[in-house]
């Protein structure tokens, strides 16, 4: 069994890139082929549920090839009740198949045992049929406390998996909470530092363990220092592209050999075709090319402007 | 349409009581007659999906004339996958076709237009038909900061469903970062005030808001301070029973007259055919009897020992 960061890192290297896709299908955002009447409420859940899997599909089939890592955000399927997970399940399934990493944005927490069922249920890791999501990681919310963390750091490390506890988010209101000082020190900064102590406690001497952190593109100087306060913690870093990051946003989230972060973006390639210059270039119709042209687009801004240029460069691009 | 709290406070009037039945079904607990071969992650997810459909639906016809609400724990239905979530809609369905209220305890949280989705999904209120999880509440994580409640509150108002926010959780280490001090206040005393302050703006000058608060029956002191800091909110106190809370514990919950809080035991009713003295007097056969008994034990502790005796008598007992 090989270990999260260990997995992660090796499809970095190999894709010679951090991007990791992220998977929201909005419904009125779809491009026009998978139109269908209603609204997710009041619509059919079923055909809707399975415009979203086959939609998210050829996403990945288009992206598989270039990048290492998609992150389905699940309660867009779940807003389509049953007919919705059963899509998700099987777009986490069609994205390993593909040879992805699949880190499902779920962002679960609660008590001890619960946690388990949560961390049992969501985290197969290295062998996607060791658990029913076959999730490669999970986020996970810390409100709740260091011992409702435990149960899923404890079956990440049994199972090779990881995840992504949620640090600074990249959402406008995110310092409302987030930002209260207690001695000097920010809560995110007090859930940092926990984070780091799991980390470290699982790396098992290696240089990151599977415990990972959110930190938001949004807020760029706060994520060089988290990068500095989390040397053992892998991150994933939203909010670039629509949400306003940019490239020279992110830099501060890598070490200088280009590892240790992944960046999302999720409306920015998988709605590409909707936005200039792909929407002249490509239109509704070509939409998995305008995908394509957006994520080469993401991986070109961050060799350049990161130091993800100096990853190797990949064999297969 | 009516509000969540009317309804609420309407249906814990017609029982006379302010019991919540945690519907928890967890494997290695069940009754012999549902055990099937294997664990959650080895075993068939249809076939253990279906125990747990069977017995929960079994539990909510023993109590339905009983108590007022029930929530499912989505965790041990999501530990199952997909299967597990069609379980988890027809438990919910079912409970309300009982004439239960639902709390489904899923924990959500994200970003603002993500928030929005979890909240469309889950969110039926007044119809149970106007969200595909058919719930009338939802728990939810605030750590994402103010403005990511803000879709569940809308949602919430214009269905008449409600929230519930988590503030004070019931495990042993929901101090870690809840009770931070920043200027003589604990996290959670300020995730209280942002919660007085939304049922407030959307009582819509009623005595109740939609939005509610989880405070763990296990800080009782916490819990008498947190019902006079938030007397628009309506609470659900998990942590009765097995968790170690007592009736003198959640007294405080309660106004004079025995609203504004419903307690949540699951383990302690549902698996009562497991613990004295109902494993001697009914057994594993007959665990419905054992589960009604320990209903009624419960429902007379609280009337005994709390401001629950306030309440008028019901008509169905």
């Amino acid at each position: 069994m090989t270990d999260y960061a260990t997995r992660l890192h090796e499809a970095i290297r190999r894709k010679a890139n951090p991007v990791c896709v992220g998977l929201d299908p909005r419904w009125s955002h779809l491009p026009a082929e998978f139109h269908v009447a209603g609204e997710p409420a009041s619509g059919d859940p079923v055909q809707q549920a399975e415009a979203f899997r086959e939609f998210c599909c050829r996403i990945i089939d288009a992206v598989a090839p270039l990048v290492p890592v998609v992150k389905p955000q699940a309660a867009f399927f779940e807003e389509l009740g049953p007919p919705g997970c059963a899509a998700l399940y099987e777009v986490i399934a069609h994205a390993r198949a593909a040879g992805l990493l699949v880190i499902c944005d779920a962002k679960r927490g609660d008590i001890g045992s619960t946690a388990e069922a949560y961390a049992r249920g969501y985290l197969a890791g290295d062998d996607p049929q060791a658990a029913p999501w076959g999730a490669d990681a999970l986020t996970v919310n810390p409100y709740m406390g260091v011992d409702t963390l435990q149960p899923f750091v404890e079956v990440a490390q049994q199972r090779g998996a990881g995840i992504y506890v949620l640090v600074r988010t990249s959402n406008p209101g995110s310092s409302s909470f987030q930002n209260r000082t207690t001695d000097g020190q920010m809560l995110y900064e007090s859930v940092a530092a926990v984070v780091e102590s799991l980390a470290l406690q699982t790396a098992d001497g290696r240089e990151f363990g599977p415990i990972g952190a959110v930190v938001g593109a949004t807020y760029p100087e706060e994520l060089t220092r988290l990068r500095e306060a989390m040397p053992h913690v892998p991150l994933l870093v939203p909010g670039y592209g629509s949400q306003g990051g940019t490239s020279a946003d992110v830099a501060g989230a890598f070490r200088e050999d280009g590892l240790g972060a992944v960046v999302n973006s999720s409306r920015g390639i998988i709605f590409a075709h909707a936005r200039e210059p792909y929407a002249s270039q490509f239109g509704p119709e070509q939409w998995e090319q305008a995908v394509v042209a957006a994520t080469r687009e993401m991986i070109a801004d961050l060799r350049e402007h990161t130091p993800a240029a100096n990853l190797p460069t990949a064999d297969a691009r």
